[in-house]
């Protein structure tokens, strides 16, 4: 299939590359799969946010924003499940991309570089997604499926949003900007190598 | 100090013993560590709900009680958190209780029992919970601690209901009361072995 994508107006400058036109192809073909592993990626991504309460448990501040975003992941998570359930589908247990893990293992060990590159890379992983829903919402054809892409992806720019701020605020932006950008380009290295499943973070 | 506590003229029936006077005098002396380790409570109660999602990804409607759970747990995590930040406290780190970890011993290794521990131990904890801070609503003379004790302890005995109601949906009826009685006098078995300070389930 050769179309011309439509491209958002504009994204969260900070990703290093841009989502190739197979990625939303593949997408656009099988959106059940790609709700299905959305609905996991908001589970994750809550998972993590409580993580991180966990982590620092007394630190300043934290645990005011954390909270509320970790919330908002399982209202996302439960609204993707009914809207699944409505088409007759369900959750179930799907293979992961290598996405996540890959990523994770760019956190350094010692304390304080382990919350800087927490908090970036929860960080661009929202990021990601928020350029890949807007890619879909923005390309969908089926109205019901589009409406779904654009509820969910305002947040994760805000959330994106909320992680660079807790950065921001803990370390000196300088150290922030540089680790920032060692670790989106180190985001689109882990996707140029393809994973030949739809997934949002295939 | 001797007192006539009042006490709640209903409980939830399956808790094998009622908490003493000694720690309701404890714990109404104390009642900022009370809410701090509150706090910590309804974070961890979150996680739980949260891993049990993780260790069952397609268990079918178990994501579905579960997420609400988690989200009720962390809106009442930052209403404490807020509530003290107005009496100019914040949270911070305080010893726990051996309560969680010397109950996680009892969840059986092999599934499917690993699943119906979980579940009723989560119960059970909910239920200790209700019953402690009805006592502290009951007989705290402070009306915005009262208050927030009210608000607090409803949702407790529901997601006791809640845990309860997964059990039996999952597993014959004989066998989720036989083990949740072994487990209720296991958890009134720990909280007879003193711990001094001042905490939910000390």
């Amino acid at each position: 299939m050769l179309v011309d994508f439509k491209r958002p107006s504009s994204h969260i400058k900070y990703l290093s590359s841009l989502t190739s036109d197979d990625w939303i192809n593949l997408a656009l073909s099988n959106p059940i799969e790609i709700l299905i592993d959305h609905a996991h990626c908001e589970r994750k991504a809550a998972g993590v946010a409580i993580q991180l309460m966990f982590r620092y448990p007394a630190e300043p501040s934290l645990a005011e924003v954390l909270s509320p975003i970790a919330r908002e992941e399982l209202e996302h998570f439960e609204k993707i499940i009914y809207f699944l359930k409505d088409l007759g589908h369900s959750l179930k247990a799907i293979k992961p991309p290598p996405y996540g893990a890959e990523l994770a293992k760019n956190i350094r060990k010692e304390e304080p570089n382990r919350m800087l590159d927490s908090f970036l890379i929860a960080g661009l992983i929202e990021a990601r997604s928020h350029e890949r829903l807007s890619l879909l919402a923005l390309n969908s054809e089926n109205k019901s499926f589009k409406f779904m892409y654009e509820s969910l992806l305002e947040s994760e720019a805000r959330h994106f949003g909320i992680y660079w701020k807790l950065a921001n605020t803990k370390f000196p932006k300088e150290e922030t900007y540089k680790r920032l950008d060692e670790l989106s380009k180190v985001e689109s290295e882990i996707l140029s190598k393809t994973f030949f499943l739809p997934r949002v973070h295939s």
